[in-house]
């Protein structure tokens, strides 16, 4: 599963907030913080390696339960006063906090798990954490889980080692909730989540955010996302074994004549799934849940597409035309307000050079489908169900890998308020996306039980999210974007903003 | 291109001719060539093993010019009084002339050429012609290409070699082509066949055989084919490129609110080519030139209903149920009469275990027609392009990679009624295939400008076509089925038959 986050920049639409580029020194109110940060700095980067060193992979079993063991050690070592690991069905969560005796308390959401690796696709080893020279940007590590998310998240917790070093009180109380199968879109994540101590703490916080580190190279801007759609990956398959027709595995194509085919019933399913152009789902009922979007969300799109530019982003996508022709503010409102069927990859019979005289016993679309408000995963799933049996394909099997309903926050909310505030303050561009296309578990702190406020947060840079050669910024040599040790100061801004904003 | 013929046996729709079971020895009028045949055995098995050790592999440009060369000198060695090298636009033929005085020609067609192998499946070298113990066999020499074709191949010239050891003139002339790309689907045999002087040639024959040895070993019957479909191997393939609309490569899958996917252009176009269930060609016009089947082909195909069992075929294939849930006989009908459109694969997007989050830039079915008389490949091939087109698919591609048209021999030939005459006179039960659902390039000679009756002839038996562990019989312990020996005594007999039928 791979319902990464590395699209959201790109993919959502956003609102411009903010002051002028360029990044300046958050503010220290105590005047211990900025040195102790400048003191850790050689140990945030040292911690960062070594948690880089040990990679968790839960699509391949890997590195359990030693990252968990390390996640609640790095907690502890930050200054929360309690870490313990968390069981699930899958694998365990962390929840730590952090009662700093404030009136308000912050959630954090951490990942511990990164995305598998092929070391011989890499310029430098993955689990190396090498400091190379990035032209136009300056010394950045290289590693898997570099940006997606160890760095942003040591950054963070170097904010944590500053307070700690400098012997000052944290303006708020954290709550700390890690998991390690983000990168298998987090099929546990709720319950860890929903254990009652934990949700208990999660409840008195003003909402939750994953550190992130994703400044715009060029222009300096961060994106803060209001929502985010949702996601549900899966496999259709026809088998002649299911089916009841057509043969058990492969046999000679000639049989064709007389021998049903699942191939050719893959495609008239999935010909039911959307509209001949591809375009439109209709799955029964599905569109009874779209909320349309609001004169807000459409004005925050209006004024991005405005901000940015179509040419550019056609380019870097290989796209000559949007759907229908339409243009760039149209393309922005539909990647926000559609729910989609996308055909991943289709899989059947002999896939090799050339051809084979085959008729194939089972053919399968890998789909994700993406969904807005008010979608969820048990609502999508069944009326798929029910639609396909409708039309006479109930052996078409729904294999489910993954998946999280859509995500979203209030822009009035304290978190996104202190958000922008923290921007304001530290002159970096802020964009507003009131949706993104991408996909995240952020339902899991926004929806039910628990409604929180929730986004991601965070300054500096990094890129390559499940690509080779990953990398966060260390020392920047960008006006632009923030290295290291300015992003922990953002961190600490946005901890005393979040403090203040009422 | 491996529109092979294994497949032909099990698919083939057949009457029943002959006698009781059981090989006899086949006539040697003049009482030398049983003992020349005798003689020559040793020597004949040591041709196929180094026959085997030389393999031509079209797909893999492999083993020519050796392949032509080595084919030309078996055909000068086994009596041939000339032999040449005939150019083509592919891999070169081999076309051989044997006068032997007679009033009457036969055309003999050989492939020196076999199909591609991996070692690594192969219980014993596949280049090596390991001599094995086959329980309820004999003893069978493995190797590619053993039963396809050069063991049959090896047996007929080795009633050649039996013919000029002895001293005999051949009852029969001989015209011998011979092809290097039938395993990709003969692509340029009939530039060879209608070189000048081998058209000349060929056209005083009274028909041409390829040899064989798929004796069942069950009954010892063999099938005596009267035609088989044509067949046409294509990919369709839609990409962003040539479409000018979605993604020139992978793109993140989020982009399927606002970019169109090839995959699901390519389900489209594919859902207009059959009916809903996937067993009737919907291309327009596609049906005109399907001529239905005589009430001599209906009756033979009933004749074989009667006589072979359906439950052994459906368990043979994996298969519960026919199409429609239709009755033996009806499936045996549908085999023979109708077109079809097979998917062979399907290739796009992420193809792995698991999920990947793309929006795939290229999507490609992988297609075989089968063809019945008077389809041609060019009217179907053409037909298919102005059905894309007129439903607005104009940009999607149809990649041709082989085929041929459908063949069919007149059942009164003299070519068929002198195997008939052979089949009987040795015992071996025939039936009569009014048309094979597998195909073979035999309308190169039946179709214009030729227009010869022509078929598979042999006795013995072998297996493995395409498959490790490739097989033919050489010496038989199986009372149904011909050692090597009694197969090239088989020839013997056909020849004088040929020779003596009006």
């Amino acid at each position: 599963m791979t319902i990464d986050r590395r699209a959201m920049l790109k993919a959502g639409a956003a609102g411009i907030a903010g002051a002028a580029a360029g990044p300046v020194l958050a503010a220290d109110p105590t005047s211990k913080l900025r040195p102790a940060v400048e003191a850790g700095h050689a140990a945030a980067v040292e911690r960062l390696r070594q948690w880089i060193a040990l990679p968790s992979i839960a699509a391949e079993n890997r590195g359990y339960p030693e990252g968990p063991d390390y996640m609640r050690r790095l907690a502890l070592d930050a200054g929360f006063q309690s870490a313990e690991i968390v069981p699930s069905s899958g694998k365990p969560g962390v929840f730590a906090t952090l009662d700093a005796g404030a009136k308000k308390t912050l959630g954090i959401y951490f990942m511990y798990d990164v995305k598998q690796y092929d070391p011989k696709e890499w310029s430098s080893p993955p689990l190396e954490g090498r400091i190379v020279d990035k032209p136009g940007l300056g010394k950045a590590m290289v590693g898997r889980g570099a940006v997606n998310q160890k760095g942003p998240e040591t950054t963070f917790l170097a904010a944590l080692h500053a307070f700690k070093a400098a012997g000052v009180k944290l303006p708020v109380n954290l709550v700390l909730v890690a998991e390690g199968e983000e990168e298998i879109a987090s099929p546990n994540f709720h319950e860890i989540v929903q254990t009652p101590r934990v949700a208990a703490a999660l409840r008195k916080s003003v909402g939750v955010i994953i550190p992130t580190g994703w400044q715009n190279p060029a222009t300096g801007a961060v994106t803060l996302a209001l929502g985010a759609k949702g996601a549900m990956e899966f496999e259709l398959t026809v088998s002649g074994e299911k089916w009841g027709r057509g043969p058990k595995g492969d046999i000679h194509s000639s049989e064709k004549a007389r021998v049903d085919s699942p191939p050719w019933r893959l495609v008239a399913a999935l010909s039911t799934l959307v509209s001949p152009d591809g375009n439109t789902v209709m799955i029964d009922g599905i569109q009874d849940k779209v909320v349309p979007l609001t004169p807000r969300q459409r004005e925050l799109i209006a004024m991005t597409a405005r901000a940015t530019d179509e040419t550019s982003t056609k380019k870097q996508l290989g796209v000559t035309r949007w759907i229908d022709d339409m243009d760039w503010e149209a393309s922005l409102v539909r990647l926000a307000q559609v729910p989609t069927v996308n055909i991943q990859g289709l899989v059947a019979g002999y896939t090799g050079p050339g051809g084979k005289t085959v008729l194939p016993g089972r053919a399968t679309a890998k789909i994700e489908m993406r969904l807005v408000p008010d979608m969820t995963i048990e609502d999508t799933l069944a009326k798929l169900r029910a639609h396909l049996d409708k039309r006479g394909f109930a052996d078409v099997e729904i294999n489910v890998s993954g998946g999280y309903g859509p995500t979203q926050t209030d822009e009035k909310s304290a978190l996104i308020r202190a958000e922008l505030a923290t921007c304001e303050r530290l002159g970096v561009p802020a964009t507003l996306a009131p949706r993104l296309a991408g996909s995240w578990p952020g339902v899991i702190f926004t929806g039910p039980p628990l409604g929180l406020p929730a986004g991601q947060f965070g300054f500096g840079h990094g890129s390559g999210a499940h690509a080779p050669d990953e990398y966060f910024l260390i020392e920047s040599t960008n006006p632009k974007v923030m290295g290291m040790k300015d992003a922990t100061m953002g961190f600490v801004d946005f901890l005393y903003q979040v403090a203040a904003t009422a």
